[in-house]
C-alpha cells in the first residue's frame, strides 16, 4: 500500500503530442504481464537524460549515452525508447552490449530509422543475459499498438516489484502557449538494484534546443529524482529522460528566455511528484518523510545533513514505531561529516513542533507533540544549521517490517 | 543471542597490576544494577585514547580531552576513570559540562587528586541531564569496593542494551617481559546513538612514554573498532581507551624499539578481538560477516567499498535470508564512490566460492555453492580490485527482523 498515493487515473493522463505509446507482453521473466514498452518520438523531439553513477553501469545504460551523443552529431535525431522489465542487462559486459544493440537494431528496422536513433533500458536481474530474442519477439506487438493516448498502459509496462502504476499529466500555459506534459516512474526508489530500478520519462510537447534541454533534465532530476532515497542504494540503471517533442507551439532556444523558468518550474513540479511517487511506494514504507535542511552555508552541507538523517536505519525505525526519537535524528546530523557544524546553534522541527533549540531539547519541548506528529503518515523534519542561506530536502519513507521481509524473501 | 561470542570466564579476566577497579549500583535509569564504574589507575599510567567524531560529541567525551591534554602538561597523571550508563549526558550544553564536571570533583575527592585527573565517560539517553547526584552518591561504594581481580564486574557495569558483557585477557611475553592485556567492551557498535554507544578499555601493565600510546591507541583502534559497523549510525559518546599502566617491567620509550612493533600486535589483537565482540552482540544479528577488499590503489578506497558493502540494507537483508544476492554485493561496490573503478576487473568470493570474475557471474559459478556459504553463521566477502596492493577490512552483521523489532520498540 502506498503511502498518500491514489492509483493514477488513465482518463486524466494526456497525450502529449508528438509521443506515441505501444506494448508487448513478451514473457522476458512471466508471462502475461506487460514488459516491453516502445515509444515513438516525433522527428522534432529532443531528449536529455541523467543516468546512473554507479560504476556497474548497465549496458543499456552505455548504449543510451553513445546514442545520445551521437544524435548531437549525426543529424539523426532519437526516435524511439524501448524499454523492458525482466531482466537488467548489467554486469553482462561485452555479450550485454551486443544483445541490447540487436533490440536497438530490430525497433530500429521496424520504424525505419538507424539504431543508434533507439535508446534502450532495461530493468530487473542482473548478471543474467539478455533474452534479447523475446524482446524482439515482442516488438511487432508494440509498434502494431503504437498510439498516444496509452501513458497508463506505458506505467504499467514499466512496473517491477512496484505495487502499483505511477503517472501524472500537466497542462501549464507559458508565454501564451499550452504545454502538455505528461510522465511516468517506477522502481522502489533506488532500493533494488538487482531488480526494482528507478526509471523516469517525462514528455511535453515545446520544441527545445538540445542544450537548453540539458540544462532542463539536470534541473528537474536534482529537485527531484535527486532528493529521494529509500535505503541509500543506487542501482546499474537508474535513468530518467526528458522529451521535448517539438510537436506543440512553445519554442526555447535559450535559457535566456522568460519561458524558460516557468517550463523548468513546471517539469520540476511534475519530475518532483513522480520521484516522490516512488517514495510513497517504497518496499514496506508506511510513512513519507520530507527532510528539510535549512540556513546551511552550502546546498551541499544541506544535502549531506538531509542524507544523513534519511538513510539512518535508526532514525527510520523510529518513524516506523512512531517515536519521536530526536536523540537519534540530532546524532545523524552529527556525524554527517559536516566538520565544522556548530551544533549549539542547531534548530530542529518535527512538522510545526520546535524540538531541539541551540542543541539541546526546547525547554518548551512536549513529548506529547512530538508523538502526536509522529502518528502522522506525512512528516516533514526542518533543520536549521544557522550558518548560512542554502538549503536541501530529501525525501524518504521509514523503515518497517516489511521492508526486511521483503527484501529478504525477494529471491525465494 | 551474540553470533559465536561465548560469555567471558570470570576467572580467565586476568588483573592488571596498576589498575584497581569498583563499582556501584547508583539507580541512574533503573534500581539494581550496576550503572557506576571507577577504574583507578597507579601514578605510573599513562592514558591515551581516540573519541567520536560525531559533532554532537558528548559532555563526558569534551572533558575527557581536555584533561588528557591537562595531564600531558600538569604532571599530574591521568588518577581514574569514571563511567556511568543510563545517562549520556550528551545534547546537554554547559549544564551537562558542569554536571560532568561536579562528578569528576566528587571522585577526586575521594581519591586525594585533583578533578583534572579523572577522565569522565556516559552512556544512555541522550538529551537529558544527567542525574549527577546519583553519580556522586554512589561513589563511595565504588571506591570502598576498589579492587585489581575485578574485571567481569566492570564489564558488566558498563552494559546497556548489550545481551552480554564483553571482555578479554591475554598475557604475552615481549623482549623477556611478560606482559597482561585485559580489556572490556560495550555497546551495540554505533547502533544505538541515544543508548548504545561503544565503549572500550583495555589496560595493559607495561611502561609507555605517551607519544608512543598515542601511536598504539590509533594504531588499535584504526584495525579494531574503526572497522566495524552495525547500521551506519556513530554515537555522541563512542570512547576507545587505552591505558599502560607502567607497573610492570617492560618499557617502551619510543616506536623505534624492536618491542614496539609486538605489543602493537597484541594491543591491536585484543582490541579486535573486544571490537568484534559487540558486532557479534549486535542488534538483532544472526551472522558476522568479514568485508576484505584486496588489491585497491588505497586503503582509503578500499575502505569506502568495504563500508559500502557493510552499510548496504540490502546486502545485509540479503545475509539475513542466506541470499547469495551477488547483484547486491556488486551493486554497493559500484555506488561507492570510487570514481575509476574499473568494474570489468573485479573479482568477488564468498569465503572460498569465487561468485564474479572480471565484473560478470563467473561461468563456474553454482547457486548452491554461494547458497552453501550464505547458510553459515561467519562469512568472508572478498573483493579483489586488481588496481593495487591495498586492503581494508570491515566488519558487520546482518540485518533481521529483530534489528526493526528491537529498534522500533526500543523506548516504548
Amino acid at each position: 500500500m502506498a503511502v498518500n498515493s491514489p492509483l493514477p487515473v488513465a482518463a486524466e493522463l494526456k497525450p502529449v503530442a508528438g509521443v506515441e505509446i505501444g506494448f508487448a507482453e513478451a514473457g522476458i521473466k512471466k508471462p502475461n504481464r506487460k514488459d516491453v514498452l516502445v515509444m515513438k518520438l516525433a522527428p522534432t523531439a529532443t531528449v536529455a537524460g541523467v543516468f546512473t553513477l554507479n560504476r556497474f553501469c548497465a549496458a543499456p545504460v552505455q548504449i543510451a549515452k553513445a546514442h545520445l551523443a551521437a544524435a548531437q552529431t549525426s543529424g539523426k535525431p532519437i526516435a524511439a525508447l524501448l524499454v523492458n522489465t525482466g531482466n537488467a542487462n548489467a554486469g553482462t559486459g561485452e555479450l550485454g552490449l551486443s544483445l541490447a544493440n540487436e533490440t536497438c537494431a530490430a525497433l530500429a528496422a521496424q520504424l525505419g530509422v538507424d539504431a543508434a536513433q533507439i535508446l534502450p533500458f532495461s530493468t530487473g536481474v542482473i548478471l543474467e543475459p539478455l533474452p534479447a530474442a523475446k524482446v524482439i519477439a515482442g516488438l511487432p506487438q508494440a509498434v502494431a499498438g503504437l498510439k498516444a493516448d496509452n501513458w497508463y498502459n506505458a506505467a504499467e509496462a514499466i512496473m517491477t516489484t512496484d505495487t502499483q502504476p505511477k503517472a501524472g499529466s500537466r497542462t501549464v500555459t507559458i508565454g501564451g502557449h499550452t504545454v502538455t506534459l505528461t510522465g511516468i516512474s517506477k522502481g522502489a526508489g533506488m532500493i533494488k538494484p538487482n531488480m526494482a530500478t528507478m526509471l523516469g520519462y517525462l514528455a511535453f510537447d515545446a520544441k527545445v534546443a538540445q542544450p537548453v534541454l540539458e540544462q532542463l533534465v539536470k534541473h528537474a532530476a536534482n529537485h527531484s529524482f535527486n532528493c529521494i532515497t529509500i535505503d541509500g542504494d543506487t542501482s546499474t540503471n537508474d535513468s530518467f529522460m526528458l522529451i521535448a517533442t517539438g510537436a506543440g507551439s512553445l519554442e526555447i532556444t535559450s535559457v535566456d528566455q522568460p519561458e524558460y523558468a516557468q517550463l523548468r518550474d513546471a517539469l520540476t513540479e511534475l519530475s518532483l511528484f513522480l520521484a516522490q511517487a516512488i517514495i510513497r511506494d517504497g518496499e514496506g514504507a508506511t510513512k513519507f518523510m520530507s527532510i528539510i535542511v535549512e540556513e546551511g552555508s552550502s546546498v551541499e552541507e544541506c544535502r549531506k545533513i538531509a542524507y544523513s538523517i534519511g538513510h539512518s536505519p535508526l532514525v527510520k525505525t523510529a518513524f516506523f514505531a512512531s517515536d519521536p526519537n530526536l536523540g537519534r535524528i540530532l546524532a545523524a546530523i552529527g556525524y554527517a561529516g559536516v566538520d565544522d557544524l556548530d551544533v549549539s546553534k542547531l534548530n530542529l522541527y518535527l512538522d510545526d513542533v520546535w524540538v531541539a533549540k541551540n542543541g539541546g531539547r526546547n525547554p518548551d519541548y512536549k513529548e506529547e507533540d512530538g508523538q502526536r506528529v509522529m502518528q502522522q503518515s506525512e512528516i516533514t523534519v526542518r533543520v536549521k544549521l544557522a550558518r548560512g542561506a542554502a538549503t536541501a530536502t530529501v525525501y524518504t519513507c521509514d523503515l518497517s517490517h516489511d521492508y526486511v521481509s521483503i527484501n529478504a524473501d525477494y529471491r525465494s
